[in-house]
């Protein structure tokens, strides 16, 4: 018998969670028994994400090696910053990244790990603005003329919100339509950057989306490095979820053209179970152009007169000064279960996500919203009292009521999680991300049970 | 006997150390055996940060509370956005903000973590030129007049960095001038944002620095506040690494003004010893400023129809989308002394500070570059050889030489690590930073015999 005592989540409503944890922070220390308290508190009542039933977002699941690195990462303690402090660090990022370039296709090349895919796509943004107005580092934008970036309706938020914060502006951030696939029409993006031109405007970068967020979207990287080449406009890669397939024989099909990109983002911290945050900036480039960009040249840190190789202190390529160290756990694993171990990751997901498929389509109720590209299986479960009413005029305001209504049961009854959005004119349904390889087909069936069980008398 | 077997640093040339530590990532994983060498090696080789005689940045010594803190933040691996997928950190956050928000004198207001104080600061830049333009966020900087930032020469470069990277550009961070001991004149201050706006130009924020990188030196936050609401601009300030003198009563009055302040960057990773990264952003805005600032309201992750407060879902007021926890460190420790127990730590470092500038006072060789204010101390070697010949023509660039010098030898012998570097028309001194409560007076007197053992020949 297969019996899970552990939940996913032991929900309680934030005043009570409050109350429970004792917040407060106070003058005097506490005694150790108190404190060993705390820690299984903040345990007990935190998600359970490495949980095979935690299909919530993109980072479920764990690999104890990554883990032992994290550990390790902490216990040392140290910025990624300098050769002087992070010896080790400084070269197991550089192989890594090599690493990583190598599957893009690059043989050449720069990159840097950043907290997060949102900021390696700002540093793409930064650094195709800069390549093309480089006096935009001492002068900034003003005096420039209306810079334009390019990306899908289905792009990941973090390309607006740099956008924003880099100066751009959110409505320069022009929308190229997709298929019904979810993919980027690089027609509509060849005649979007000519409208844009035509308005006066610089269009200066593309960002496509390999692995879209909700739908898993690949868009057509080929197609669209012909528009960029075309207009000599920086290609960028957002491949923050999808860029694992790039391990997979099977698979990395999806990318084909991503070699012709100028910038990859790439987030091991996702499929490949590396733990949060890793995530990779990756550059064709050999002009040294990050650093150009970036660099501040501190004097107290970044000295000149050090007596090794200078070009070691990395930490100048970043805008940030304080660095964690998000390499040594993607290197140990990476060592533990080698690039094939990777490949088998990947295609795993691959599978679990065409065994959910299968199985919805013979179930009744569960009704796909798209054929599925990667690993994300996004679909409605229409409840037995709304089954053959689609032509109702409340169907679609109803249906849209379902996926909150069952997430809110399986979270107070902490047996899974999954989660649900709506997109574009389509009313909220369930996005299933299937990639820790600790799920079984058990676990999948189990899933689609409980959310008929959860749903079947709305 | 107090005898170190261990060396704060087992110094590798870097082609050497990459053999060692055998890089290449391969197709095939690893035994156990072989992983758990590499573990060790990767231990051996990189520096002991918490080692008590780590000088060489703010970061040295270890917190052991903090540290298991850090261990379950890895185990629990979840993500900082949404109350759904982190309850009990979402709470965790609010408190340790909220407690940090009271030490500074507000009491209400807002605030995040952020991944480094550099971020921070740039976090205070987006949101000044928000108030300021709101229309920023969706129509960039095009069309608006030429924006102007102050800060102190001897402020972080992270502010610079910033402009860079927000499109304001370096060039227009003017810089005010300090006075010996490294603080801010506020008459300067005044002058230049008054001649910034005679040539156009809409000065929109000043970055002041509770305790300088380099000299620990603390600006006039009352005077400058003053200056500030005159003009009225956005008062931030940049007290990533003197911030922690708010827990003392003996020593808070450095920081007198900053409850006047918009905006503090604050990183308990430095002084606090809470681990890297460790870095918190407090407003006193209760409009909401943050969230309206940099929200996107991407409807797959921050949708309104959830079951819960929504409002717990701070994701939205950072322009990350993942986003490690690094609250949970800070509240376990604080927990485990209390802010009594940090402010003995604090008071700890001061009397440490104290002790060497004493000791150098009685040591021939060891000349102060200014009185520290903070526990920065700030001072030359002056080997025998060059012992009262101030006045010859090369003295200054010879003596630019020791420090390099000595600390290559440090280095290699891995007994203790310190830093150094030039400032302003100063030539290389070395800075040492005395925060861990580790160290003890038979480290300090260390220090100082290894320094004169290392140098005497020079
Ligand atoms: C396609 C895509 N790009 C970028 C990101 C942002 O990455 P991060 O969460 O590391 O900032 C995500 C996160 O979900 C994503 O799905
Ligand atoms: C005064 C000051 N501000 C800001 C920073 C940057 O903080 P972080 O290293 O966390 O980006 C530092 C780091 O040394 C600093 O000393």
């Amino acid at each position: 018998m297969h019996v899970f005592f552990l939940q996913v989540c032991e929900w309680r409503e934030p005043e009570e969670l409050a109350q429970l944890l004792d917040l407060e922070l106070k003058a005097t220390g506490e005694s150790q028994d108190r404190l060993l308290q705390r820690v299984q508190d903040v345990a007990k009542y935190s998600i359970k994400t490495s949980h095979p039933r935690f299909l919530n977002q993109q980072f479920g699941g764990v690999d104890y090696h990554a883990l032992a690195g994290r550990f390790l990462t902490e216990a040392l303690n140290t910025n990624l910053f300098t050769y002087e402090v992070a010896p080790v660090f400084v070269l197991l990022e550089m192989e890594v990244l090599k690493s990583l370039r190598q599957l893009v296709g690059w043989t050449q090349g720069d990159g840097i790990f950043c907290p997060g895919g949102s900021a390696s796509n700002m540093y793409a943004m930064n650094l195709a603005r800069y390549r093309l107005f480089p006096e935009v580092k001492s002068q900034g934008l003003y005096g420039l003329p209306r810079l334009t970036v390019f990306t899908s309706s289905q792009s990941h938020y973090s390309v607006k919100k740099g956008a924003a914060f880099l100066g751009i502006g959110i409505d320069n951030v022009i929308v190229v339509k997709v298929d019904d696939g979810g993919c980027m029409i690089p027609e509509d993006l060849d005649e979007k950057i000519k409208l844009s031109k035509s308005q006066g405007a610089v269009p200066f970068l593309v960002s496509c989306t390999s692995g879209t967020t909700v739908q898993g979207a690949f868009d057509p990287l080929d197609r669209i490095a012909d528009v960029c080449e075309k207009h000599k406009i920086w290609m960028h890669v957002d491949a923050a979820w999808g860029g694992s397939v790039l391990f997979s024989e099977q698979h990395r099909h999806l990318m084909k053209g991503v070699d012709r990109a100028n910038s990859v983002a790439w987030n091991p911290h996702k499929m490949l179970l590396a733990g949060l945050q890793c995530s990779a900036f990756l550059l064709q480039d050999t002009t040294n152009l990050l650093k150009r960009c970036h660099s501040a040249n501190a004097t107290y840190l970044f000295q000149q007169d050090k007596f090794y190789d200078v070009n070691l202190d990395c930490g100048d390529k970043t805008v940030q000064c304080s660095r964690k160290v998000d390499c040594l756990k993607l290197w140990l694993m990476w060592k533990a279960i080698g690039s094939s171990g990777m490949a088998q990751r990947v295609d795993k997901a691959f599978i679990h996500a065409r065994y959910l498929e299968e199985q919805m389509k013979k179930r009744e109720g569960f009704h796909l919203v798209c054929k599925p590209e990667f690993v994300n299986i996004c679909f409605w479960f229409i409840p037995p009292s709304m089954r053959g009413k689609e032509q109702n005029a409340d169907y679609q305001d109803r249906l849209g009521k379902v996926a909150p209504a069952i997430k809110e049961r399986m979270m107070k009854q902490g047996t899974m999680m999954v989660g649900y959005q709506p997109l574009a004119d389509k009313v909220n349904f369930f996005r299933l991300v299937v990639l820790s390889p600790q799920v079984s087909t058990k676990d999948m069936d189990f899933f689609l049970d409980e959310i008929e069980r959860l749903g079947n008398d709305l």
